[in-house]
Protein backbone atom coordinates (compact mmCIF):
# COMPACT_ATOMS: atom_id res chain seq x y z
CA UNK A 1 0.00 0.00 0.00
CA UNK A 2 1.09 3.73 -0.86
CA UNK A 3 1.69 5.91 1.99
CA UNK A 4 -0.69 8.11 2.89
CA UNK A 5 1.33 11.05 2.26
CA UNK A 6 1.49 10.40 -1.23
CA UNK A 7 -2.36 10.37 -1.98
CA UNK A 8 -4.03 13.28 -2.58
CA UNK A 9 -6.88 14.87 -1.06
CA UNK A 10 -8.56 14.78 -4.69
CA UNK A 11 -8.09 11.03 -4.16
CA UNK A 12 -9.53 11.18 -0.32
CA UNK A 13 -12.39 12.48 -1.13
CA UNK A 14 -13.80 10.27 -3.78
CA UNK A 15 -13.19 7.32 -1.76
CA UNK A 16 -16.34 8.01 0.47
CA UNK A 17 -18.27 8.34 -3.26
CA UNK A 18 -17.55 5.10 -4.17
CA UNK A 19 -17.75 3.53 -0.36
CA UNK A 20 -21.53 5.24 -0.69
CA UNK A 21 -21.95 3.55 -3.75
CA UNK A 22 -20.25 0.41 -3.04
CA UNK A 23 -22.15 -0.27 0.06
CA UNK A 24 -25.73 0.73 -2.24
CA UNK A 25 -24.39 -2.19 -4.55
CA UNK A 26 -23.89 -4.57 -1.68
CA UNK A 27 -27.93 -3.47 -0.59
CA UNK A 28 -29.31 -4.11 -4.06
CA UNK A 29 -27.00 -7.63 -4.43
CA UNK A 30 -24.83 -6.42 -6.65
CA UNK A 31 -21.10 -8.54 -6.34
CA UNK A 32 -19.08 -7.48 -9.25
CA UNK A 33 -18.62 -4.16 -10.84
CA UNK A 34 -16.76 -2.38 -13.35
CA UNK A 35 -15.00 0.67 -13.52
CA UNK A 36 -16.79 1.58 -16.43
CA UNK A 37 -20.46 0.74 -14.34
CA UNK A 38 -18.56 2.94 -11.64
CA UNK A 39 -18.31 5.57 -13.81
CA UNK A 40 -21.05 6.07 -15.13
CA UNK A 41 -23.28 5.89 -12.35
CA UNK A 42 -20.52 8.33 -10.07
CA UNK A 43 -19.84 10.65 -13.19
CA UNK A 44 -16.13 9.83 -12.73
CA UNK A 45 -13.90 8.91 -15.78
CA UNK A 46 -13.77 5.16 -15.35
CA UNK A 47 -9.38 5.44 -15.83
CA UNK A 48 -9.92 7.94 -12.38
CA UNK A 49 -11.45 5.03 -10.52
CA UNK A 50 -8.75 3.07 -11.59
CA UNK A 51 -6.09 4.98 -10.88
CA UNK A 52 -7.62 6.11 -7.70
CA UNK A 53 -8.25 2.53 -6.32
CA UNK A 54 -4.63 1.18 -7.54
CA UNK A 55 -2.94 3.69 -5.49
CA UNK A 56 -4.29 1.11 -2.83
CA UNK A 57 -3.48 -2.04 -3.80
CA UNK A 58 -4.42 -4.37 -6.46
CA UNK A 59 -7.98 -4.76 -6.45
CA UNK A 60 -9.41 -5.27 -9.79
CA UNK A 61 -9.47 -8.01 -11.94
CA UNK A 62 -9.35 -7.36 -15.45
CA UNK A 63 -12.36 -7.90 -17.67
CA UNK A 64 -14.28 -8.99 -14.71
CA UNK A 65 -14.26 -5.72 -12.36
CA UNK A 66 -14.08 -5.44 -9.11
CA UNK A 67 -15.60 -7.46 -6.18
CA UNK A 68 -17.84 -5.46 -4.65
CA UNK A 69 -18.09 -6.70 -0.39
CA UNK A 70 -14.03 -6.82 -0.54
CA UNK A 71 -13.64 -3.34 -1.98
CA UNK A 72 -16.43 -2.37 0.91
CA UNK A 73 -13.80 -3.94 3.26
CA UNK A 74 -10.67 -2.32 1.79
CA UNK A 75 -11.97 1.67 1.29
CA UNK A 76 -13.30 1.14 5.25
CA UNK A 77 -9.74 0.01 6.22
CA UNK A 78 -7.97 2.42 3.96
CA UNK A 79 -10.49 5.77 5.30
CA UNK A 80 -9.80 4.17 9.00
CA UNK A 81 -13.52 3.69 9.72
CA UNK A 82 -12.81 -0.13 11.11
CA UNK A 83 -12.70 1.65 14.37
CA UNK A 84 -15.00 4.22 16.11
CA UNK A 85 -14.29 7.86 15.36
CA UNK A 86 -16.05 9.88 17.83
CA UNK A 87 -16.95 13.65 16.81
CA UNK A 88 -18.00 16.51 18.66
CA UNK A 89 -20.50 18.74 17.12
CA UNK A 90 -20.11 22.96 18.03
CA UNK A 91 -23.35 24.69 17.17
CA UNK A 92 -27.05 23.27 17.43
CA UNK A 93 -28.64 26.07 15.11
CA UNK A 94 -30.87 24.57 12.59
CA UNK A 95 -28.09 23.15 10.91
CA UNK A 96 -26.59 21.79 13.75
CA UNK A 97 -29.70 19.61 14.27
CA UNK A 98 -29.89 18.75 11.35
CA UNK A 99 -26.52 17.14 11.38
CA UNK A 100 -27.17 15.19 15.07
CA UNK A 101 -30.51 14.36 13.79
CA UNK A 102 -29.42 12.84 10.99
CA UNK A 103 -26.07 11.39 12.78
CA UNK A 104 -27.86 9.31 15.52
CA UNK A 105 -29.51 6.97 12.36
CA UNK A 106 -26.29 6.57 10.68
CA UNK A 107 -25.00 2.70 10.87
CA UNK A 108 -21.79 4.29 11.08
CA UNK A 109 -18.44 4.06 13.18
CA UNK A 110 -18.06 7.84 13.02
CA UNK A 111 -20.72 9.33 15.41
CA UNK A 112 -21.38 12.44 17.38
CA UNK A 113 -20.50 11.70 20.92
CA UNK A 114 -21.10 15.62 22.38
CA UNK A 115 -22.71 18.49 21.34
CA UNK A 116 -21.89 22.01 22.66
CA UNK A 117 -23.64 25.45 22.30
CA UNK A 118 -22.82 28.94 23.69
CA UNK A 119 -26.69 29.41 24.78
CA UNK A 120 -27.52 29.05 27.91
CA UNK A 121 -31.08 28.42 26.41
CA UNK A 122 -29.91 25.28 24.49
CA UNK A 123 -27.69 23.69 26.96
CA UNK A 124 -28.65 21.03 29.57
CA UNK A 125 -31.39 20.55 26.07
CA UNK A 126 -31.09 17.01 24.12
CA UNK A 127 -30.80 16.21 20.17
CA UNK A 128 -31.11 12.86 19.50
CA UNK A 129 -30.15 11.89 23.04
CA UNK A 130 -26.89 14.00 23.30
CA UNK A 131 -27.46 16.75 25.85
CA UNK A 132 -25.89 19.85 24.38
CA UNK A 133 -23.40 21.19 26.91
CA UNK A 134 -21.52 24.50 27.46
CA UNK A 135 -18.61 25.69 25.61
CA UNK A 136 -16.44 25.76 28.92
CA UNK A 137 -16.86 22.06 28.98
CA UNK A 138 -15.75 21.18 25.98
CA UNK A 139 -11.83 20.91 26.52
CA UNK A 140 -12.31 18.43 29.43
CA UNK A 141 -15.30 16.71 27.44
CA UNK A 142 -12.89 15.70 24.29
CA UNK A 143 -10.10 14.69 26.29
CA UNK A 144 -12.31 12.21 28.40
CA UNK A 145 -14.81 10.91 25.78
CA UNK A 146 -11.35 10.40 23.66
CA UNK A 147 -13.20 12.46 20.57
CA UNK A 148 -10.98 13.12 17.53
CA UNK A 149 -12.70 14.91 15.15
CA UNK A 150 -15.25 18.24 15.36
CA UNK A 151 -17.78 19.83 13.41
CA UNK A 152 -18.55 23.65 13.49
CA UNK A 153 -21.81 25.03 12.75
CA UNK A 154 -21.77 27.95 14.38
CA UNK A 155 -22.21 31.12 12.73
CA UNK A 156 -18.67 32.70 10.45
CA UNK A 157 -17.85 34.98 12.88
CA UNK A 158 -17.72 32.67 16.13
CA UNK A 159 -15.63 30.38 13.81
CA UNK A 160 -12.08 30.76 14.40
CA UNK A 161 -12.78 31.34 17.90
CA UNK A 162 -14.74 27.90 18.52
CA UNK A 163 -12.16 25.91 16.50
CA UNK A 164 -8.97 27.65 18.30
CA UNK A 165 -10.51 25.48 21.30
CA UNK A 166 -11.08 22.71 19.89
CA UNK A 167 -7.71 22.46 18.48
CA UNK A 168 -6.59 23.68 22.10
CA UNK A 169 -8.53 20.31 23.20
CA UNK A 170 -6.66 18.38 20.80
CA UNK A 171 -9.18 17.35 17.97
CA UNK A 172 -7.17 16.37 15.07
CA UNK A 173 -9.88 17.31 12.08
CA UNK A 174 -12.59 19.77 11.94
CA UNK A 175 -15.46 19.64 9.23
CA UNK A 176 -16.21 23.30 9.09
CA UNK A 177 -19.52 24.14 7.65
CA UNK A 178 -19.44 27.93 8.68
CA UNK A 179 -18.36 29.92 5.43
CA UNK A 180 -15.49 31.45 6.61
CA UNK A 181 -11.48 30.34 6.36
CA UNK A 182 -10.34 28.88 9.58
CA UNK A 183 -6.68 29.66 10.30
CA UNK A 184 -4.19 27.59 12.54
CA UNK A 185 -0.10 27.45 13.07
CA UNK A 186 -0.99 23.88 14.18
CA UNK A 187 -1.98 19.96 12.33
CA UNK A 188 -4.77 19.97 12.38
CA UNK A 189 -6.61 19.15 9.64
CA UNK A 190 -9.90 21.46 8.28
CA UNK A 191 -12.25 20.57 5.72
CA UNK A 192 -14.58 22.94 4.27
CA UNK A 193 -18.07 21.99 4.10
CA UNK A 194 -19.82 24.94 3.61
CA UNK A 195 -22.74 25.56 1.17
CA UNK A 196 -21.74 28.25 -0.86
CA UNK A 197 -18.17 26.66 -1.90
CA UNK A 198 -19.86 23.76 -3.18
CA UNK A 199 -22.65 25.96 -5.04
CA UNK A 200 -19.88 27.94 -6.69
CA UNK A 201 -17.98 25.08 -7.62
CA UNK A 202 -21.28 23.61 -9.13
CA UNK A 203 -21.66 27.01 -11.20
CA UNK A 204 -18.28 26.20 -13.28
CA UNK A 205 -20.15 23.32 -14.67
CA UNK A 206 -23.09 25.57 -16.29
CA UNK A 207 -22.84 26.20 -19.79
CA UNK B 1 -7.68 30.54 -21.02
CA UNK B 2 -7.41 26.86 -20.70
CA UNK B 3 -10.97 24.91 -22.22
CA UNK B 4 -12.99 24.32 -19.25
CA UNK B 5 -13.27 20.28 -20.16
CA UNK B 6 -9.44 20.23 -19.37
CA UNK B 7 -9.63 21.31 -15.94
CA UNK B 8 -10.08 18.68 -13.66
CA UNK B 9 -13.00 18.98 -10.65
CA UNK B 10 -10.30 19.24 -8.48
CA UNK B 11 -9.49 22.79 -9.34
CA UNK B 12 -12.83 23.59 -9.56
CA UNK B 13 -13.34 22.56 -5.96
CA UNK B 14 -10.51 24.52 -5.22
CA UNK B 15 -11.70 27.67 -6.49
CA UNK B 16 -14.40 28.79 -4.24
CA UNK B 17 -11.62 28.02 -1.04
CA UNK B 18 -8.95 30.31 -2.87
CA UNK B 19 -12.00 32.51 -3.48
CA UNK B 20 -12.91 32.68 0.26
CA UNK B 21 -9.77 33.48 0.98
CA UNK B 22 -8.79 36.12 -1.18
CA UNK B 23 -12.72 37.63 -0.25
CA UNK B 24 -11.09 37.65 3.38
CA UNK B 25 -8.02 39.76 2.55
CA UNK B 26 -9.84 42.68 0.72
CA UNK B 27 -12.37 42.94 3.94
CA UNK B 28 -8.80 43.01 5.90
CA UNK B 29 -7.10 45.39 3.45
CA UNK B 30 -4.81 42.93 2.12
CA UNK B 31 -4.26 43.82 -1.55
CA UNK B 32 -1.18 41.26 -2.47
CA UNK B 33 -0.19 37.85 -1.37
CA UNK B 34 1.79 35.02 -2.49
CA UNK B 35 1.04 31.39 -3.07
CA UNK B 36 3.32 30.39 -0.46
CA UNK B 37 1.28 32.76 2.28
CA UNK B 38 -1.93 31.11 1.03
CA UNK B 39 -0.61 27.79 0.99
CA UNK B 40 0.13 28.28 4.86
CA UNK B 41 -3.57 29.89 5.46
CA UNK B 42 -5.52 27.07 3.60
CA UNK B 43 -3.09 23.86 4.01
CA UNK B 44 -2.98 23.48 0.40
CA UNK B 45 0.75 23.25 -1.71
CA UNK B 46 1.53 26.56 -2.87
CA UNK B 47 2.83 24.55 -5.80
CA UNK B 48 -0.32 23.50 -6.10
CA UNK B 49 -2.08 27.32 -5.93
CA UNK B 50 0.43 28.42 -8.70
CA UNK B 51 -0.64 25.41 -10.83
CA UNK B 52 -4.05 25.95 -10.27
CA UNK B 53 -4.42 29.13 -10.89
CA UNK B 54 -1.75 28.93 -13.87
CA UNK B 55 -4.53 26.93 -15.75
CA UNK B 56 -6.51 29.83 -16.39
CA UNK B 57 -3.79 32.79 -17.00
CA UNK B 58 -0.90 34.18 -15.84
CA UNK B 59 -2.16 35.84 -12.52
CA UNK B 60 0.80 36.19 -10.30
CA UNK B 61 4.21 38.36 -10.28
CA UNK B 62 7.36 36.16 -9.61
CA UNK B 63 8.59 37.46 -6.29
CA UNK B 64 5.60 39.77 -5.52
CA UNK B 65 2.44 37.27 -5.53
CA UNK B 66 -0.93 37.77 -6.63
CA UNK B 67 -3.32 41.21 -6.70
CA UNK B 68 -5.61 40.42 -4.46
CA UNK B 69 -8.61 42.54 -6.01
CA UNK B 70 -7.99 41.01 -9.11
CA UNK B 71 -7.51 37.18 -8.72
CA UNK B 72 -11.27 37.68 -6.70
CA UNK B 73 -12.74 39.28 -10.06
CA UNK B 74 -10.68 36.62 -12.45
CA UNK B 75 -11.74 33.82 -9.99
CA UNK B 76 -15.47 35.15 -9.91
CA UNK B 77 -15.49 34.85 -13.98
CA UNK B 78 -14.19 31.51 -13.72
CA UNK B 79 -17.13 31.02 -11.61
CA UNK B 80 -19.20 31.98 -13.53
CA UNK B 81 -20.30 34.15 -10.54
CA UNK B 82 -20.40 37.58 -12.60
CA UNK B 83 -24.10 36.44 -13.02
CA UNK B 84 -27.57 35.81 -11.23
CA UNK B 85 -27.52 31.86 -10.46
CA UNK B 86 -31.42 31.00 -9.25
CA UNK B 87 -31.78 27.94 -6.92
CA UNK B 88 -34.23 25.55 -5.96
CA UNK B 89 -34.40 23.93 -2.38
CA UNK B 90 -35.97 20.86 -2.19
CA UNK B 91 -37.01 19.73 1.86
CA UNK B 92 -37.78 22.29 4.85
CA UNK B 93 -36.00 20.26 7.28
CA UNK B 94 -33.33 21.53 9.73
CA UNK B 95 -31.16 21.13 6.95
CA UNK B 96 -33.41 22.88 4.28
CA UNK B 97 -34.15 25.42 7.37
CA UNK B 98 -29.99 26.02 7.96
CA UNK B 99 -29.60 26.33 4.00
CA UNK B 100 -32.24 28.72 3.05
CA UNK B 101 -31.51 30.85 6.29
CA UNK B 102 -28.05 31.34 5.58
CA UNK B 103 -28.61 32.06 1.67
CA UNK B 104 -30.67 34.78 3.04
CA UNK B 105 -28.00 36.90 4.10
CA UNK B 106 -25.14 36.13 1.88
CA UNK B 107 -24.05 38.93 -0.77
CA UNK B 108 -23.97 36.65 -3.21
CA UNK B 109 -25.53 35.97 -7.29
CA UNK B 110 -26.18 32.11 -5.95
CA UNK B 111 -29.55 32.62 -4.57
CA UNK B 112 -32.28 30.21 -3.60
CA UNK B 113 -34.98 31.43 -5.44
CA UNK B 114 -37.80 28.59 -4.45
CA UNK B 115 -38.25 26.44 -1.72
CA UNK B 116 -40.41 22.71 -2.21
CA UNK B 117 -41.88 20.17 0.12
CA UNK B 118 -43.64 17.24 -0.15
CA UNK B 119 -45.36 17.59 3.45
CA UNK B 120 -48.67 19.87 3.10
CA UNK B 121 -48.30 21.32 6.71
CA UNK B 122 -44.64 23.18 5.40
CA UNK B 123 -46.36 24.48 2.22
CA UNK B 124 -47.43 27.82 2.30
CA UNK B 125 -44.92 28.59 5.12
CA UNK B 126 -41.77 31.08 4.44
CA UNK B 127 -38.15 30.39 4.79
CA UNK B 128 -36.19 33.78 5.01
CA UNK B 129 -39.35 35.25 2.82
CA UNK B 130 -39.69 32.64 0.13
CA UNK B 131 -42.68 30.07 0.85
CA UNK B 132 -42.70 26.72 0.88
CA UNK B 133 -44.16 25.31 -2.62
CA UNK B 134 -45.54 21.41 -3.23
CA UNK B 135 -43.08 19.65 -5.17
CA UNK B 136 -46.58 19.47 -8.03
CA UNK B 137 -45.68 23.21 -8.53
CA UNK B 138 -41.51 22.45 -9.35
CA UNK B 139 -41.85 21.78 -13.15
CA UNK B 140 -43.58 24.83 -13.65
CA UNK B 141 -41.63 26.92 -11.15
CA UNK B 142 -38.16 26.33 -12.35
CA UNK B 143 -39.02 26.97 -15.77
CA UNK B 144 -40.72 29.87 -15.07
CA UNK B 145 -37.53 31.44 -12.55
CA UNK B 146 -35.15 30.08 -14.72
CA UNK B 147 -33.85 28.22 -11.72
CA UNK B 148 -30.74 26.31 -12.78
CA UNK B 149 -29.56 24.39 -9.93
CA UNK B 150 -30.56 22.92 -7.06
CA UNK B 151 -30.21 21.53 -3.98
CA UNK B 152 -31.79 17.98 -2.25
CA UNK B 153 -31.83 18.19 1.62
CA UNK B 154 -34.61 15.32 1.25
CA UNK B 155 -34.22 12.00 3.42
CA UNK B 156 -32.01 9.76 1.17
CA UNK B 157 -34.93 7.38 0.57
CA UNK B 158 -36.86 10.08 -1.50
CA UNK B 159 -33.56 12.12 -3.14
CA UNK B 160 -33.64 9.47 -6.39
CA UNK B 161 -37.30 10.65 -7.18
CA UNK B 162 -36.89 14.46 -6.25
CA UNK B 163 -33.49 14.57 -8.76
CA UNK B 164 -35.84 12.77 -11.46
CA UNK B 165 -38.36 15.78 -10.92
CA UNK B 166 -35.62 18.00 -11.04
CA UNK B 167 -33.87 16.62 -14.01
CA UNK B 168 -37.09 16.69 -15.79
CA UNK B 169 -38.00 20.34 -14.74
CA UNK B 170 -34.37 21.17 -16.63
CA UNK B 171 -31.88 21.55 -14.27
CA UNK B 172 -28.28 21.25 -15.33
CA UNK B 173 -26.69 20.57 -11.00
CA UNK B 174 -27.59 19.34 -7.99
CA UNK B 175 -25.95 19.62 -4.85
CA UNK B 176 -26.81 16.40 -3.17
CA UNK B 177 -27.00 16.48 1.10
CA UNK B 178 -29.20 13.26 0.79
CA UNK B 179 -26.57 10.29 1.73
CA UNK B 180 -27.22 8.58 -1.20
CA UNK B 181 -26.00 7.94 -4.76
CA UNK B 182 -27.91 9.42 -7.56
CA UNK B 183 -28.28 8.23 -10.84
CA UNK B 184 -29.05 9.72 -13.97
CA UNK B 185 -28.70 9.22 -17.67
CA UNK B 186 -28.77 12.88 -18.66
CA UNK B 187 -25.90 15.61 -18.26
CA UNK B 188 -26.46 17.07 -15.29
CA UNK B 189 -23.49 17.96 -12.48
CA UNK B 190 -24.06 15.90 -9.25
CA UNK B 191 -22.03 16.91 -6.08
CA UNK B 192 -22.51 15.40 -2.93
CA UNK B 193 -22.50 17.34 0.13
CA UNK B 194 -22.97 14.91 2.48
CA UNK B 195 -21.97 14.64 5.77
CA UNK B 196 -20.54 11.30 6.01
CA UNK B 197 -18.42 11.50 3.52
CA UNK B 198 -17.10 14.47 4.75
CA UNK B 199 -16.16 13.03 7.85
CA UNK B 200 -15.02 9.72 6.28
CA UNK B 201 -12.40 11.59 4.20
CA UNK B 202 -11.58 13.76 7.31
CA UNK B 203 -11.00 10.11 9.25
CA UNK B 204 -8.29 9.37 6.28
CA UNK B 205 -6.04 12.29 7.87
CA UNK B 206 -6.43 10.51 11.45
CA UNK B 207 -2.90 8.95 12.90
Amino acid sequence: MAKSEKISEAVVRRLPIYLRYLSYLQQVGVTTVSSQQMGKNLDINPAQIRKDLAAFGDFGKKGIGYDVNYLVEKIRQILKLDQEIRVALVGAGHLGHAISNYNAFLKDQIRIAAIFDSDPAKQGKQIAGITIQPLEELKETVKERHIRLAIITVPAAAAQSVADLLIEAGIEGILNFAPTTIRTEKEVRIHYADVTSSLQSLAYYLT
